[in-house]
């Protein structure tokens, strides 16, 4: 249940060699040879084409086409928040599952997306070209607005274009600035809910399982893409081998990994190292609020379940992370790469001219930064406001305020590629429950205090009468924004509305804003331009030096990784990459989360005991790449990723071979499940290939 | 509100060389000649004996005798507890202060002892010969029967001198290994709360303010100990001087300071910098979980404000901590002094020979720590039954055991001359609160399964059928530890009675006992004792080379140190180390934890606005030495230490002459609170000398 994108990773980096099943490929750069040489198996431009058209980005997920109705595979865990969205007090359809008992019976996750990848462009010569010799800050400026002008010239051209038809266009930058992109997406709007299991269920074993292995979880769910309210046509689509693979078969994972940093500087690493505690602790307090909310009654248990799932995965990724930081051979196997290069560097006295000491220039950034950390975190990273209303709220003060502005003169995220997807949020229906909201908003103004201080101005601004409780409580009754219609009504009227609102909410996003944009100004000018500078050089030197031999860093963009089914060896004892459906039964304890549900133990006597549940392979796959078909080199999909072990997770600054295993679904399960607990014929059927 | 000690601090080393106001001196080793010189202050034996007679300790504490009648001056946080447990839902004496009318109204503190130190006695040669020529295990086992036995003797031998009376005789250990001492107290068992004010003014500022300054905390209480049923004759007591000091005036801190880990080897500091995150991510979740728990109703909120309070203070002593182990130039210091050593160790070669290469076998104990960290932690360290039952559990089931062995077979907590200690707190009626033990033990059950993981056999044995709500329910409600009768009966009955029980607290206590002690016996031979013999041939190479310029690191014994009242600077400005009454009612906020309550807000047009609130000295000091008095030249009481600046936290470590500065309540605002808001004439006239 872990590894979705955790936007927290956002970094700076790029990556260089690779082992045997080390590496995330581009498609448009995948390493056919060695594959072939490693794993023995021929990929070709047409497997590579098709896979690609079948894999579609959710939002921080990825999925699978595997019919030609449009059908999607992908993770439980990735529906949580649209079961969540559409359950009631009376329904919870996180707890009881979901069969839609027909197409009609299919039901629309609100603000669910399916983005499916259909081209590539190289705009790195005119960015570059666009930058040539301005000062870090003039270039990291007009980098924006080129990226911004060159995705709507995109766009525009591709809502011309009658073969593609309108086209979502979204700029990617790879190798920290080494490369820059354009990836065009067919995008859909219309995502349904068809199948998802019990919790329970999926999400056996819970969070003390989770990131463990061996493990049994039905990590499954379907939805359908829609075009136009009826099934999107999806010729190229993978189908399901329920077999599963044999064990040391290749396999490959098409997804989305969301980021990983494996060529941060050491002083980026010592960086993350210092601050990594301050979020891991707010974090910690904040899942200790949840459970102790949920303890109220069966309804609180119900709302803080989603919100719960979440934080508790991005804990147990981010302690791991900090163990990998705190773990001196990553400090020193770091140092000793960052020597090579720059002593590569060095001793090429053209290059070295050219480079300069990106090096440095990263660390006197770190130490700009230090002095803004906790404002910048709080008031603009919204730590201090941790409340969807807030969200909402600044998104509508802000997206008015930016919409009346030329479109390059924008923050990014309003850019006019950017507001439909926007507009789509603000109007989404999705239950907003004030209790829960007033925890979070409490909490976080509790927490600004603390480690901004009681005197600093904005807190004083804020709590000079209040304490966090009562503030929290004035703006969550009094603010109607939980209210879609009313969101959508303000967006539309624009910033005159906003203005004359008397929405405390609004009134507090309003009253932030300046002193936010100031911090977050500070930020680009002082950090991020010198560092998106520096690494800039620093891609340049490795590129210079090691050749293209390099694959860039995640960023939740479509990659290619080449593996085989493996377990590893744990003190001396080997795991096997294969579980089986007995032993679930045999851990199971009846209370949550080691509960298999009435449904299964209803047909107990039916299922074969034998059945494979879940397994692992040493492909290197991160959080995004959660809903990934593990597709064999038929191009079959032979397994559900949901998951790596607990050496995984130091994926996001290294890559051991040993140890470093993701989980997935087996397909046998998936059949077993569908056929004689939820009785799904219809959708066997599909997947089958009849109709 | 923070000085107390703090348990976990328990560790290995030692101090090295004393800047201007450093080190924390025992009362037979008191640089005499430094302090003259550096203050320009003669320090005699009859002041040492003086305030060493007027110096007490409390649990985790310091007070004063101030009066001739036993009367005791500390802090308000030190009787936090006694004030809690004298608390029902009627009457909430830590929110609403308490002032006794008279002595007849004073309110026995259940558990609360006081300990005055009557003289040291060096007993070293004794521990050094009878481990002489041992291995590690084995010595480790004989000095621990030694120290029983010296205890042991030396009350029986006190019970029979007249002059003296019974004593309390407790082994010391200094210099890790370097010396060992019998510490000999008289012991008063009856310990009375005479005053405390609201906790809104002796913690104004709560948790955002502590370790801030500057700072308004009126964190005052009175005791007094009683002899007999009578008010202790105290002739030895210090006069308050509610002038206060000047600015730079010499001022002594004499108290007991917990625990400092200032000569740790480089790869203890890491060690400790490694595990630190995991118990602050426990205490963090159970901060989330208590203050949410506090938020159902008044009452709730009442009764987990205490335990609350004394966690949020350790965390934030523990978050700086961990952020002085990430600071590099923490570990550049000590890896030059623990250089320095060892290269004068091997420049000489009987003492090379001698010394051997302890630090390579601390490195080696590390190891061996790693793979039982966790089990040691959770089952052994009890983080795992995070309940006050259980505690009393585990005491009656060890207890009444180990009773029965001979008594330096024993485990020394178990040790005759701890029993009668141990036996007034199984008997102590002090209120236990059921849905806040289901939380706390819930809590750690969930989490002992998490870091354990939910396959390892005494989490399945616990959790095989159980929740960790279901287990902590029906442990809790169905036991009758809650009632000290019940208690002192077992306790009476011995381990017939206790294994006959069928408590399920005792039964749990019980079934992990076996497991428990074996964690332990590992810990105690594979880490403790190489570890032991380590530190003593550091601690002995470091006398040979420095000499005796050196100050043992704190232990929670006594100690004297010499500072002067000083500001400090803070980004370049200076921070004046005196605050007054007036900026305090311009800063509440009417809301908690800035409220000022309405005892004051009635007479504040009375009150002096100029009158002194809290100062700042460069005093050395640590948890422990809360509630120590600030004495000056002529032995009168200045101030009353209350906490440490943000500075000061690091101190566990180093001490940074610059920054590092401890916290202290003005005296002449004691005497306006005491004189205009509580009205208590009687005890200001017999703080000043009157009846």
């Amino acid at each position: 249940m872990t590894m979705r994108v955790l936007a927290f990773m956002a970094g700076v980096t790029a990556a260089l060699t690779a082992h045997a099943d080390e590496g995330m490929w581009p498609f448009d750069n995948v390493p056919k040879a060695a594959i072939k040489t490693q794993l023995g198996v021929d990929i070709d431009q047409a497997w590579l084409d098709k896979v690609r058209t079948a894999t579609v980005r959710l939002s921080g997920c990825t999925a699978s086409f595997v019919s030609p109705d449009g059908l999607l595979l992908t993770n439980h865990h990735c529906v949580a928040s649209c079961l969540s969205n559409l359950s009631t007090p009376q329904k919870n359809l996180l707890a009881d599952g979901f069969v839609a008992a027909n197409r009609s019976g299919e039901r629309q996750c609100p603000a669910q997306l399916a983005d499916v990848l259909l081209s590539m462009e190289d705009i790195t010569a005119k960015v570059n070209a666009a930058t040539s010799g301005l000062n870090e800050k003039a270039a990291n400026e007009k980098r924006k607005k080129t990226l911004t002008q060159l995705e709507q010239a995109c766009e525009e051209a591709s809502a011309k274009d009658k073969s593609t038809g309108a086209l979502k266009c979204e700029s990617v930058t790879l190798y920290d600035g080494g490369q820059y992109f354009l990836y065009k997406y067919k995008r859909y709007t219309d995502v349904r809910i068809v199948f998802a299991p019990e919790q329970s269920i999926a999400a056996f074993g819970g969070d003390p399982d989770n990131f463990q292995f061996p493990r049994w979880c039905l990590d499954m769910a379907m939805l359908r893409a829609y075009d136009n309210g009826k099934p999107a046509a999806t010729p190229n689509h993978l189908r399901i081998n329920f077999a599963g693979p044999a064990a040391g078969e290749a396999a490959f994972v098409s997804g989305h990994p969301g980021s990983t940093e494996r060529l941060l500087t050491v002083s980026q690493l010592e960086e993350r190292r210092t601050s990594a505690p301050l979020s891991l602790l707010r974090a910690s307090e904040l899942r200790g609020r949840y459970i102790q909310f949920g303890k109220r009654d069966e309804e609180s248990q119900r709302i803080v379940q989603d919100p719960l799932n979440g934080l508790e995965n991005s804990i147990k990724v981010r302690r791991k992370q900090l163990d990998a930081l705190l773990n001196d051979k990553l400090i020193e196997q770091k140092t000793r790469q960052e020597n090579a290069l720059r002593s590569a560097v060095t001793a090429s006295g053209e290059l070295a001219t050219r480079t300069g000491d990106p090096w440095r220039d990263i660390e006197k950034a770190n130490e700009a930064f230090d002095s803004m950390e906790l404002p910048f975190t709080f008031i603009e990273g919204g730590m201090g406001f941790n409340s969807r209303l807030f969200n909402y709220a600044r998104a509508l003060v802000r997206g008015t305020t930016e919409r009346e502005k030329p479109n390059t003169d924008r923050l990014p995220e309003y850019a006019d590629a950017r507001l439909p997807r926007l507009t789509q949020q603000l109007g989404a229906a999705i239950p907003i429950y004030p209790d829960l909201e007033k925890l979070t908003l409490s909490f976080s103004l509790e927490r600004m205090r603390e480690w901004l201080g009681p005197d600093h101005p904005l807190v004083r601004q804020l709590l000079s009468k209040d304490s966090p409780d009562s503030l929290a409580a004035r703006l969550i009754d009094g603010s109607r924004l939980a209210d879609s219609t009313v969101r959508s009504a303000l967006w539309k009227d624009g910033s005159a509305a906003i203005n004359a609102s008397t929405d405390p909410m609004i009134q507090l996003a309003r009253s932030v804003d300046a002193e936010a944009r100031a911090i977050r100004k500070r930020y680009e000018d002082e950090v991020e331009a010198p560092v998106r500078a520096a690494t800039e050089r620093i891609a340049a030197a490795r590129f210079a030096v090691f050749g293209t031999r390099v694959y860039p860093d995640a960023t939740f963009t479509l990659r290619l990784n080449p593996g085989s089914v493996q377990g590893w060896k744990e003190g001396g004892a080997d795991v096997l990459p294969f579980t089986h459906l007995n032993r679930a039964f045999e851990r199971a304890t009846g209370a949550e989360p080691f509960r298999i549900p009435d449904s299964w133990q209803k047909v107990k006597s039916q299922l074969d005991m034998n059945t494979p549940f879940n397994l692992t392979t040493n492909n290197d796959i991160v959080g995004g790449n959660s809903g990934s078909a593990l597709i064999n080199a038929r191009g079959e999909v032979v397994g559900l990723l949901f998951d790596g072990n607990i050496h995984s997770i130091s994926g996001a600054f290294w890559f051991d071979t040993e140890k470093n295993r993701a989980v997935a679904v087996h397909p046998a399960i998936m059949r077993e499940a569908l056929r004689k607990v939820y009785r799904a014929e219809g959708l066997l059927k599909e997947l089958s290939g009849g109709k």
